[in-house]
């Protein structure tokens, strides 16, 4: 558990918004303010996206990764099969991996947990923009108190503009259920979820839409920094836990 | 699973409401209307209460008894620990046990599960009377669609009035989570949750305030329904799934 | 769970052994085995191989089928990623998927699972032959005896002579783990194993070298049996347990 | 997961044998070999038994303990209830509890998961001595190389000489399996289980019998030292990762 853990965030695009919407919240881009966030607390950053040369994932830069953060929306079919098996096999090797927001339907996420990963979304009414663009409250809801990602995060959390996200979520049941999201429009969501695949640890967060100021919350930054250091593989804690394989000892009742 | 599954239904008292707000609503007792739904569905039901000789459970009727549901609410520790301990070795012997509500705090469901029960609840405010008591929207949110307790149920039930619980919940992670709840005044809760201990399987279920019109529900009680299929243990099936334990044949390679 | 659940058998080939050595014990083919005994025990099974057109699981098949039994081994590869990603779907539909022996490397599991499916086989000494293919003593321990999967099943069942598979096995975390195997030569394995995924349920097996008269054990094919029934879809039951949906009742308290 | 947790072990005596048999093994108690091993590895140990006052649990004492490590065998009914629910609620607030050995049946271990805690044991044949007495060959297997308790972990670790438990034991499904064990009559046990209760975390290690060498083992150290760190609770890494609670800030869109 290295505080200083590597780092890698990974975008559809990097250094700009996403969309014009999101100019005004994230105007050099949401990896941006996650960067800053995770850099000023002690962990070691880059950032990678999809035009990079293998979208930013070749094998030797997964190999020097502890934790890689996912943030896809509307490229997800263009994020190349070769790499998403390739970031698979890393995580399988111990590399942490969180998914945010609308990377439930990343073609990454959902090869690791083998389901379709889709969900409700609320259709708009009337009015002449839907409440989900529009942003509505959404209240964290700590369920798993005693989690490493849950230390020093209150029993609540209100986010007062969110994209609402609707049970059911096809994902397998999670190995550990952190968070659960109310919506004032309604609906509930398992929006911290935990799981473990092969030698890595998987996080899904919901929050992060990119028209609302999510990411500059000093709490939602805290949860996300508990999870790379929940994530991280543990040989980050380097050489001085590693046994010696003493051998076993002659038993005294041999002698 | 067999539908005659023999069903017994504890409550507190028998026969009578749980006390003067609850008569309007439960006039004969929850446990008259729980029986009544059950029975219809062809369930072999039964009741007991606090008051009957061994509170009704003597080894003779657990042993006689496939699934054991409890409502308890203000008369916890009036249960014998003696008889919890009896109810215990019999869900670890295969009975199926259903707590109901605030049987979140009954003995016999805590000594199951190893944790304490407790959960949030909301604080009246200045009115007259707590939201909690007047009661408020609940939604009940399937998450598990393709659980045998969702067979047949909808994505999401609205019951107009309800007490409010809220997480965090202080049970061990379900084996399997059903339904979470959404409440007007801002909370979630797991609603429905699964867990097995020896060859016993239990089910919590939120709902059933007193002084609320849960149990006349048609989609609850048939949400109940599936968990007393569910909750049975499989000798309901009889001797036919039996094996003959047919002796392992030589091998054709040894001849 | 209706006895008539419609089973699809996949095998590489069809009509005929695996392979010279499989001849002996398997003449017409594992799966005329398998088809035999589930068939006796009243389920509706086909059979689909490799070359069939789509390998015998078109979508309007896929769509007739409750569970589909896998066993691959020297062709997994020889799949097509179409066929494969429909399984997929029609599992996350409801389909139940058992995964036998060497369908541990299957696309179809692995593309459930999200992991790699790899296990430890041990290599041969200087021996003519490996110990692992001249088989050794299998024993399989039942550590979930309530488990549908284990009704009417031993606690132990001895199986004379089988391949070895050790640990570590590069699956999620099961469910429910049904069945350790312990091999005379010294290892263990999570022989059988439960998962969930969407409306699905998937089941691996470990037991069945194809040289080996495993599947012509009564007690294997019981468990099989038990299998099917476990992973078969609920709308097996049919419209009987179907609600209504009936109107929530009006509360009382609000004449 | 600060290295100097506070660790309290706890044994039926203190500073001498178990029993006369255990005398050359263990000649100052098993406590005396185990405190050893983690004041080496940087713990802060103490040791607690039976005769103290108040079996050296108090409140007081067990809320300045971040570990309990429990080795209890032929006086588990000796243990006073009061104590007990006072190491339960400890638990639930969030201190490890870790269960060696003969503890499968001690109250403590029982009380917080809810089962029997029943296994088997072999039945001495015709020798002079059981052979589960006279010893035998265990293997552990590791079954979650990613786990932290596995961390610098082998494979395989013999231990030459154990006592045989054997499934099916009853126990709730571990929230993560570590260790499966074989052993050299024929049987095989979860040897290394996880459970979260509350905000606590809980381990049960099955090697340790009185009368064999293995918390000699400088692997068997190990293991149980990477335990440690795993089950104390996360505020031992102190108020660096707590969070300021910075207000979540006003939404540039709306502004």
């Amino acid at each position: 558990m290295d505080m200083s853990a590597r780092v890698l965030i990974w975008t559809e695009t990097a250094g700009t918004p996403v969309d014009a919407d999101s100019a005004e919240v994230y105007p050099d881009g949401m990896e941006a303010v996650l960067a800053q966030a995770l850099t000023q607390r002690g962990f070691d950053v880059e950032t990678a996206c999809l035009a990079d040369s293998e979208h930013g994932l070749s094998e030797a830069r997964l190999a020097a990764t502890d934790v890689l953060i996912w943030w896809g929306h509307r490229q997800h079919e263009a994020v190349s099969d070769d790499v998403v098996r390739r970031v698979q096999r890393r995580v399988l090797d111990g590399m942490g991996f969180i998914a945010l927001h609308s990377s439930h339907l990343a073609k990454a996420f959902l090869t690791l947990l083998g389901t379709g990963g889709t969900l409700r979304h609320r259709l708009a009414g009337k009015e002449s923009a839907p409440m989900s663009e529009r942003g509505e409250t959404e209240r964290l809801w700590l369920v798993a108190p005693g989690h490493p990602i849950a230390e020093g995060v209150s029993d609540q959390i209100e986010l007062p503009q969110e994209e609402m996200y609707g049970e059911p979520f096809d994902i397998p049941e999670p190995d550990e259920l952190v968070f659960i999201s109310w919506f004032e429009g309604g609906e509930v969501f398992r929006s911290g979820c935990c799981w473990r695949r092969g030698r890595g640890r998987i996080f899904y967060f919901r929050p992060g839409h990119e028209t609302f100021a999510t990411y500059w919350s000093g709490e939602i930054q805290h949860i996300l920094a508990n999870a790379v250091r929940w994530a991280a593989p543990p040989h980050q804690t380097g050489n001085l836990l590693r046994t010696e394989r003493v051998p076993y000892p002659p038993s005294p009742l041999k002698r």
